[in-house]
């Protein structure tokens, strides 16, 4: 089923001549191709949902849900495109008397980098694979995507693309504006060809540094946004634990073992005071027992998280508080315990992503070990902290965590990203490789877009979006000043 | 003169330190930091510009008035914190029946990355050096800045970056906001110190990608962002010659021997109609005889002038129209000429920099073939379109040239970079490492800030930025519509 270079080559040379009648599209019409895709999604719920639960082995209801994340997504992007606030459209009218030698004319607005190459997830096989977030940011900027497919879920990537392609079609997208590759080797070598302007990737910090580097090589480096997954960390002040710590218990264990705890979201460090670790440990190891054991997605997963959970075990600064066990659903869920000071010695081999049901519990002395333990992070995803007002040590660490992560949790978890305008997915190096940048929200479409200014430039060469008169009704920068769309 | 291995630690410590109490000021504190460098560097103009003109050879006015804009620069950059929509704070309330599982409260905002490496430019030693856009930009993100300066004008720099410290100290700054390293040693160290959080570049297509590859080479990398000049094509029409031949000539041979040549945004190709080639090149010819020579920066540049001009002008598909003598006062201009055919068959080795008083003249068979060589480029930071109304080839040419370039002239020059909100400086690769940003104008200062989102916290540790009654007065994006500042 691998793309073959001759095929890739086709590939993209359609999304390279799709570029310029995609970009051309006005932001309303290809807001109607998005949702043209969205809906014929929901109309292929009955074929797809099965198809991926047989693929991924997850859940019927959490499939359900995440396909209309899905089109929910798509459809906000469209809403995007139509509000028009994305073109960051801003024009300086002229003004001899401006500094150093007088301003010109001069108009500024977004446009797409080109055809994009993403790169689908095995965990989330609609959200973050052939028509998710990526995707849907890439195709409302106007650039082409050539998707990767995820061989953990080949047969829905295939059905997904064809609805896609279908759905763009009916809806007049040029020829080559999407299309899905198969294989490794086809995805690097879209990375390092000239056609593809940038690269999205949602997967493992291994996988995603191994596309950066290629990337970076080219002879023309392209932007290459990969989300690498997080440990995402939880802060517990003693002032939380004495005002809710049932609701702690129970609120981590949810979110660590929730979808086997396959989310680049779920918190892997439960950072807790001596004080009360004793209690909190023994009520987690009483709950973590009661929970089912579920399916981890394929072989693949399964054998690293085998292999990871192994080294953290047998780590010598690591205690098994509870050890999970490979049943015939799948491995039930393990925690594991250690202390601040061994942590924040030896974070370089326990600051790890295990990516499946397990988690560690991290015993603070005093509030300075849970401060210097917070300061041993370098780039999350996420960081939480549960504290009480007045609680000091909380307003502390989500200080240093600020400096360390893309989302600050307050008494809450992490697991469960919104699609809205202020959400933040990313982080500083190894969250991602673009710190500057989210991979969901509606921000995600700046990945795909690039500056460019028209100096004196008369009406009739000049893109709509930045005509006298504002023929697109839309939010607009002028002399420096925001003036709201019609 | 050096930096040690060891000055260096001090620096980049003392910036570490620095980030967070720089960070946590407001920005209307920032400003006030950054008129305090303008005003400094004003009141100096007397000893500077002086120092200038010894080190660059550059003219009196010209230094006066980079001088002049470099301190715009600073104070434009304050207006932009005071407005503090830079911030792009943004509030989405809590909504339980948001798809996908309900919104919770999200406040999102930009934070800066963290110490910034920055190298000063050569051609540029007031606007693109010391105290600079690259520094102002940073410091004005809340990032500290450590600046490596340029070996063409040391004791400047040394001046400068005394001044720059006295004043942020005066105002209350944190100790190593801001520090000059020396020496192509230091500079390459600190790109790849773990302290350093993004860098920035103007110069050389060579150098620039070096440190690029370095940034991209750590084990956690980082953004950098490197500007590397440009060939900066004017494309010509028919109906623009018949209308203004002589305009056409004068203007461009003031803008390609304008400070000797030595802009990123010269225009290093001048493509016209065949037809009227022979009457442009005559008269650009006459005209060129009758500049003045001019001095070079120094006698790197010049040696690499030389060296790039000896290659062009021996190529086979090169004619000399007019050969520039070296005399006393420097190199005099140098008229080149080639074909489009020849162009486009060996873009490979024609389409080059040559950093200084040169330029050639392509003679294009038909429109056509016009339209073939503006699809030659890749990456270019302007490109200039001479058109008419109803200029048919002018306008497919412009279409050709959006794909390619960040700031697209209409029936001007590039020559002369307008310090504003609408400006765009960059471009694809090669003209930049960073297609998505620009190094000039105030959109500059999204370059070193990241997003950080805060989930269901509570107003004691919110920043100011994002708190219910918007404390700073500041435009904001609330549940999705624009709510301008105080």
């Amino acid at each position: 089923m691998n793309t073959t270079e001759q095929e890739l080559d086709s590939v993209l040379e359609a999304a390279s001549a799709a570029h310029r009648p995609l970009a051309g599209l006005r932001p309303a019409v290809r807001a109607e191709l998005l949702r043209r895709i969205a809906d014929a999604l929901d109309s292929a719920a009955g074929e797809l949902v099965p198809l991926a639960m047989r693929e991924t082995r997850l859940p019927e209801a959490r499939l359900t849900g995440e396909l209309g994340r899905t089109t929910f997504q798509l459809r906000l992007f469209a809403d995007v495109l139509v509000d028009g606030g994305y073109l960051e459209a801003t024009i300086d009218s002229p003004e001899p008397t401006w500094p150093a030698g007088g301003r010109p004319d001069l108009r500024r607005m977004l446009v797409p980098l080109g055809p994009v190459v993403v790169f689908g997830a095995s965990n989330f096989p609609f959200a973050f694979s052939v028509a998710g977030g990526d995707t849907a940011a890439a195709l409302a900027a106007g650039c082409p995507v050539v998707l990767k497919a995820h061989p953990g879920h080949l047969e829905l990537s295939d059905r997904t693309g064809k609805i896609v392609t279908a759905a763009l079609g009916a809806g007049g997208a040029p020829d080559g504006a999407f299309a899905v590759v198969y294989g490794e080797d086809a995805g690097r070598a879209a990375v390092l060809d000239r056609r593809i302007r940038a690269g999205a990737f949602t997967g493992s910090l291994h996988g995603g540094r191994a596309l950066f580097d290629l990337a970076c090589s080219r002879a023309e480096p392209i932007p290459f946004y990969a989300e690498m997954g997080s440990v995402n960390p939880v802060f517990v002040t003693e002032a939380a634990v004495r005002a809710r710590a049932t609701e702690l218990v129970e609120g981590y264990l949810g979110s660590y073992t929730l979808g086997a705890g396959q989310f680049c979201t779920k918190p892997g460090l439960l950072f807790v005071p001596a004080s009360a670790a004793e209690d909190l440990e023994r009520r987690l190891v009483a709950a973590v027992a009661e929970r089912a054991a579920a399916p981890l997605l394929n072989e693949r997963i399964a054998g690293g998280y085998a292999s990871t959970l192994r080294t953290l075990t047998e780590h010598p600064a690591v205690r098994v508080l509870r050890a999970g066990e490979d049943t015939a659903d799948g491995p039930s869920s393990t925690l594991l315990g250690t202390t601040a000071a061994d942590f924040v010695e030896r974070c370089d081999e326990l600051l790890t992503e295990c990516f499946g049901p397990a988690s560690i519990v991290v015993r603070c002395a005093s509030d300075v070990e849970m401060l210097a333990a917070a300061r041993t992070f370098t780039g999350e995803l996420t960081a939480t902290v549960h504290g009480e007002p007045g609680d000091e040590l909380a307003g502390a660490l989500l200080a240093e965590l600020a400096e360390r992560a893309g989302r600050l949790i307050w008494n809450g978890w992490p697991t469960g990203v919104a699609v809205t305008h202020a959400m933040q997915h990313g982080g500083p190096y190894p969250a991602t490789t673009a710190p500057t940048h989210t991979s969901v929200g509606t921000t995600s479409i700046r990945r795909f877009l690039r500056p460019v200014c028209y100096q004196n430039a008369p009406r009739h060469v000049l893109p709509e979006a930045l005509r006298d008169g504002n023929p697109l009704g839309i939010p607009r920068r002028v002399d420096g000043t925001l003036v709201a769309g019609a």
